[in-house]
């Protein structure tokens, strides 16, 4: 198809696609002539793609191109994929770090309470801490002292993650495809679903009389 | 205080925090002379609260102000409060909006389902018919088709976010607070923690042996 049929049905602008292009998140179509190149299913598909990222993501053009160049790394264990994606979609974060020697030692901690496979260097950990720090900037007590509630949730997130890789059609690429789009837009939609749900728990708890204060 | 020492206990720098001053961030201190202002510990509660929205929650400066704002209106029932915090913090995203029908039909069945107190115009509704139209685009069946394991598990966090509000000292202006860092942050917070998670369950189910293909 021409890129004006590929805008048509992705519902991204012409000059929007030729963007990505410039920018190398979509490969080149085949060019018939010297001004018109032919584009397929599978530009279509990366194109939706791209969007999911950066519309529901919110990732950044740099960060969607970094995740795109690690799911083009084939033949790697399944295992490690998910750390590549995970580093990628998981940058530093500018915090005050003022507490993170307190807020390594929690992480530590949770870790050897749950059990879980994990090290300092890993993006999540530095995740982790990167979030206590700033909860404990904010004092918000309440928060942390719910850390091992909200651990136990985790891990059955986990397992529904893992669970939908297992059964999720083989192929390298619909696999690695699978982490990043469940990874990214799995916390959008685990942020929407839980919006949802404490809004029915706020009224069942809250109801419309009981004022704050 | 002064300016200065403001920096100094929050490790923001001066020309940050005047910008902020500007904004209308943050409120302005008590003039102690034409070119001087003393600030207290509210100004350092507020600024710190500022840094995690924007450096965690990855909030807009302009969405800030107007959390902030909706931090100001005392006197409203919880649950009110929590639609008001709700709907600054889940703005509308673009996104292509081809199978919006089709998605609003899939949250309608689920909230059926669930039994939840929910309602098209809900910024949570909203929300979540933007992530499954996104979903649908990028072929993610295997996440559409665990969206009742999803629904199950917020449900399970939205009880321990209710259950910290209600052990929260009370007052109006902690209630609120703790509503904002703790849906705002709670989301960066189950973020990290679903990918430590993840790691350990792809440790325990792929090892380090099993070949993406």
């Amino acid at each position: 198809m021409r890129i004006a049929e590929l805008s048509r049905q992705s519902g991204v602008p012409v000059p929007t696609i030729k963007y990505y292009l410039r920018e190398g998140l979509l490969p080149s179509g085949e060019l018939t002539s010297p001004n018109q190149a032919q584009y397929d299913d599978t530009h279509l598909r990366r194109l939706r793609l791209i969007r999911a990222l950066l519309d529901i993501g919110g990732l950044s053009i740099g960060l969607v191109r970094e995740v795109l160049v690690a799911m083009e790394t084939p033949d790697k264990p399944v295992h490690d994929v998910l750390g590549v994606v995970q580093r990628t979609i998981t940058p530093p974060r500018a915090v005050n770090d003022e507490h993170r020697g307190w807020a390594d030692e929690r992480v530590a901690e949770l870790v050897s309470r749950r059990g879980w496979d994990a090290r300092p260097v890993d993006p999540s950990w530095r995740a982790l801490s990167e979030v206590l720090m700033t909860l404990r900037q904010v004092d918000a007590d309440g928060v942390l002292a719910l850390l091992d509630d909200y651990s136990k949730i985790a891990e059955d997130i986990a397992a529904v993650d893992v669970r939908s890789l297992i059964h999720r059609r083989s192929g390298t690429e619909s696999v690695i495809e699978g982490m990043v789009v469940g990874t990214v837009l799995g916390d959008a939609l685990l942020s929407a679903l839980r919006r949802m749900a404490q809004q029915n728990e706020s009224s069942r708890y809250f109801g419309k009389k009981v004022v704050a204060g």
